[in-house]
């Protein structure tokens, strides 16, 4: 291990054999985590080749168990985002593309830092379980065809225990650790096809849009080497996506755009990354979209949606009545201090602001309260004048509410000059 | 401690308190190696400016005890040498110094890899201990001059946990840290001047002079802010120092030196670290060679040696008498295979070999066999024919004699032209 740690220091290239034989033995727990943190931190700086990346990744993929859905019969598509504020896109986007007859067998993450995470959106739900065993997965797939759940222990074991590792060593902005670790964890998934949702502003990981294009190119091509078709769109985080910001509230949202309503951002880019999902089957472009529109407008994504929770045990009575989802008792109004238009709504710093309102979470050992959260009342490119509301949050006790506003009103700017309009969409990667 | 490791992975500069709280964290134990292993990776790849190793060193220095040698009425000067082959400079050089009046605390340390080490050297003398511990230190000093002993567990302990972790870790060769370790141990002895021995070279750490150079130059300035006037001398480590290479043959070529004998390199290089030593005191360069030759001509140097060796439980007979020594029972003549000039005896080569014979070790528990060595019978420059010996081989057993022989030969270089003569002083840093 010395020897390869000297390897990269220095800038050589590792051989396949050499990286097999590291995420092998570390899995088994026979490199002790100093040795690997030296690694990480040399590749941090020093980087991965192509050559290296691929079998980095094939490593960490046949690092444990994969799925194994080759009888289902359908063709089967995921989409992973690298994360951002208000992403609730996965939970309709699934039932939508299931319902024109793609199977979607979504694994997902949990809230982090200023980002939230479709997990603990989901658990928001009454009853609702993302554990799901890989038997259930494959049944569940083949009768609802989506499945909304959680990764297990024995899938890319590799990723877990380098995940928590990098994130103790300041070694997780690493183009070619971050590529790996989503795609390895997709790859277990065995998908005839992936859409990757890679975010770019404040408050996406990727802060600009040439370092988020080289981690598109680099995932798009692991996935081409495994065989996998991927494709990534490149989409905007600098405020966070629709109005909710939260748990339960997003669930809510999510609602309404299943039943074809719901802000304009989110519904344009769920329908964006669907026709995308679909053009993987070998659908036009037209085609996809017609299929899309009409999954919403004849109810049957929402339809999916309810079988969905109900499978997963949730109450599917939240789709007629989200008085059954977790609502904090209490609400503040947070209001603007100037006429003007809004320039800025950063994401990052609502993010934040999540996080302490205990809507997420800083560390993973922490709780969440899935009933609290913001609802964004204006966003950038709305005129407002002083006094009208920016945003309401929804609370359970006076002192988190207070440290959850600290900062918060810096979010937005209110300037004289009206912005330019922006598209949520800013590219692809093929 | 991801923030601090986050900013020097970054390239940024850490404030003094950053850096007195890594090492204070990480002396007790609070500080996971995990961390310290990536930190230190970003420091490698990063370096330390002269902001931080200052602070630095000071932080490692004060990790434990230091010696307090006030009491100690005359001026105390050390040497350190960065490691070699067949470099025994520090035997006979102690007791010369401390001859003209000087004390020398001399703390050493152990062989590793393909460079020997002093403590190992010394213990090949029967009944020697190099376990001191800090009262009987300052009584030694006084009273014979010169103490040569192994480092405590209390002083500098964050060192000795930091080298072990950087040995596993690929974080060895970095100049500030390596700088850092030399010159807290060093500083750690309540210093009045000292000399850096610092070796380039095939059997050196730094094969190039440049390197050398840049280390020679921060250990200097390391001293310079501590207050204690550091000089280093540059010198070659090509070919082994002397003709010995091993334990107790070794000490007996460190005696012939005492004697006014011994191979005229050795002799050099003694007498140049020995006159540098005494420059720190502040005699001229004139008075200082004729203190050291008198210490020599006299027997004064050799009466120190013997008493050193005796209250240090060792057997002062073996001066007399170096059949006192152990000495391996069975002998092996390498030959030259052609007629020609030695045009290379590579240091590093025959250090590997060494450490197959079990002259030296290859890791920190390999024990050693102070019996074993190479005598080497053709240097840089000497005049060779075919069956003319190159080495003397003093081994134990032949499985282990084949193992040390395997390419052993490949050190010398025997070619047709005469090459150009070298000096082992190759430069001054002060």
């Amino acid at each position: 291990m010395v020897e390869l740690i000297v390897s990269k220091r220095d800038g050589l290239e590792l051989s396949a054999d050499a990286i097999r034989w590291i995420i092998r033995e570390y899995t088994a727990d026979r490199i002790p985590d100093y040795q690997m943190s030296a690694l990480l931190m040399a590749i941090l700086l020093n980087g991965l080749t192509d050559e290296e990346l691929a079998p980095w990744t094939e490593a960490m993929l046949h690092s444990g168990e994969t799925l194994d859905l080759s009888d289902v019969s359908k063709p089967k598509i995921d989409k992973h985002s690298t994360g951002g504020v208000g992403d609730k896109i996965s939970i309709p986007l699934a039932p939508i593309v299931a319902a024109c007859g793609v199977a979607v067998p979504m694994i997902s993450g949990r809230a982090l830092g200023h980002t939230g995470g479709t997990l603990d959106k989901l658990e928001s739900i009454p009853g609702f379980s993302v554990m799901v065993d890989p038997e259930e997965f494959k049944d569940q797939l083949d009768t609802v065809g989506v499945v909304m759940a959680g990764q297990t222990e024995t899938l890319v074991p590799a990723d877990r225990r380098m995940y928590g590792l990098r994130d103790a060593t300041g070694t997780v902005p690493s183009i070619p650790l971050i590529a790996s670790s989503v795609m390895s964890k997709k790859l277990a998934e065995d998908l005839d096809g992936l859409v990757l949702d890679v975010k770019v502003g404040s408050g996406a990981f990727m802060r600009s849009l040439e370092d988020a294009t080289t981690l598109a190119e680099t995932m798009v091509e692991i996935g081409r080497a495994a065989g996998t078709p991927t494709v990534a769109i490149l989409t905007r985080m600098d405020q966070p996506l629709g109005a909710m910001v939260g748990n339960a509230n997003e669930i809510a949202e999510s609602i309404d755009v299943l039943k074809g309503g719901g802000p304009d951002d989110v519904a344009q880019l769920v329908e964006t990354l669907a026709v995308a999902m679909l053009k993987r089957v070998g659908q036009s472009t037209d085609e996809a979209t017609h299929s899309v529109r009409k999954a919403v407008a004849s109810g049957a994504a929402l339809d999916v949606f309810a079988e969905l929770v109900k499978v997963q045990g949730g109450d599917p009575g939240i789709i007629d009545n989200p008085n059954l989802l977790p609502h904090a008792p209490r609400e503040y109004v947070l209001k603007a201090r100037r006429d003007g238009w809004v320039t800025r709504c950063d994401a990052r710093v609502i993010g934040n602001a999540a996080v302490r309102l205990r809507a997420g979470r800083a560390t993973k050992e922490d709780a969440i309260d899935p009933s609290v959260g913001f609802e964004i009342l204006a966003k950038v490119g709305q005129r407002v004048t002083e006094g009208h509301p920016l945003a309401r949050v929804a609370f359970e006790s006076e002192t988190v509410l207070e440290r959850a506003l600290q900062g918060l009103s810096g979010a937005w700017t209110i300037s004289d000059d009206e912005p330019e309009p922006t598209d949520v969409i800013l590219g692809v990667v093929e």
